[in-house]
């Protein structure tokens, strides 16, 4: 296993995020998992490992590192020349992926998190979806992803003609949001729907998927 | 002045953290203010660099890039050889930095923010702040400073013994922070109180306070 290890949860979009990067990246790993519904990751043990209690941990030889775009970042440097090269050594080039990083950090996922959350996690425990949410993170989105419409008229992927960690690091809400209404979002927007096809199809991700079916089996 | 410029505004952290960084290394650069009252940067002009519509936008040879953590992360690993090193080489410990980058920018800034709001921009406008949201805001920050303050006590700054950009992120908010009673926050944590005055005691934001001095004059 190379002493590797994610401490994660198969709910949590972030762990999904580490652990399809793992895959990419071709690499063994061991994974523990933490049940949120038990709140084992506010445990003493867990805090210990992240004083802010939230999956993923990750730990490659000895060091644990928490924060999912810090792991997946360091990861994709570390290992970028193994499986997948998700990065690009060229500063200017590498400038452009982490600028969309944090974009995907600051302006897709807060109202694709909302969205899920009043879409699919509400009405899976019989709550129904408060619909000022509901419209207030469509127009959001909405604007998000019309920038990212324009964006892939420019190049084939978000920051550049090659896959790298900025698409990888929609996977799991886009997966989420394809479950919900919200997807006539993506689907109405051509090129956002392509892209949303082509990086959901990626064989590291269905890795991730049949992970998540095993654990409900 | 090499065609470095920031396009941003001397009232926005975000724009005074990308400064500062730019102090700390020594650059020339131009400073292009951008009128966030006026609404400057919501034009076509601006969004045509920046279509999610906020300062700074930072230009370094031709090279246009948004998101401050972003900028400032590329320009650290740049010119890392060039002023101060804020940065590391080595992986591991750069793994740490990348971590702690990420706590600013999800534990930190989000509660520091809120309070500087209510605190400081609500009462100049002579608007009297929420009390609600303050005492949300500063349980919030109390927390984050906690873990800090226990972190301390391991290393003399956030991310190691050196300091490094998870610091200096750190710098305006900070600033605007012991300008309201949120101070107590910090002041009660003795490590955390050494550590924020060891920070904006550093000459590179001394300037960037001058430059904003100079602009009210």
């Amino acid at each position: 296993m190379a002493g590797r290890r994610v401490y994660g949860s198969l709910k949590s979009p972030a762990t999904l995020k580490v652990l399809v990067n793992l895959f990419e990246h071709d690499l063994d790993f061991e994974f523990v998992s933490v049940d949120l519904d038990n709140g084992e990751h506010k445990n003493k043990h867990f805090l210990s490992m992240n004083p802010f209690g939230q999956v993923p941990v990750y730990e490659d030889r000895g060091i644990k590192q928490f924060e999912s775009r810090a792991i997946i970042r360091c990861m994709a440097h570390e290992y970028g020349k193994k499986g997948e090269e998700l990065i690009y050594w060229d500063a200017k080039k590498q400038a452009v992926v982490a600028n969309w990083i944090d974009v995907e950090d600051h302006h897709f996922e807060p109202p694709a998190l909302k969205l899920i959350s009043e879409l699919l996690v509400k009405p899976k425990k019989s709550f129904t979806p408060d619909e000022g949410i509901v419209a207030e993170a469509e127009a959001e989105l909405a604007k998000v992803l019309d920038v990212y419409e324009a964006r892939l008229e420019k190049s084939k992927y978000l920051a550049s003609e090659k896959y790298t960690i900025v698409d990888l690091l929609h996977l799991p809400n886009l997966q989420s949001l394809m479950g919900t209404p919200a997807k006539k979002l993506i689907e109405s927007r051509p090129r956002v729907s392509s892209w949303c096809s082509d990086i959901l199809a990626r064989p590291a991700w269905a890795k991730v998927l049949d992970m998540q079916k095993k654990a409900q089996a």
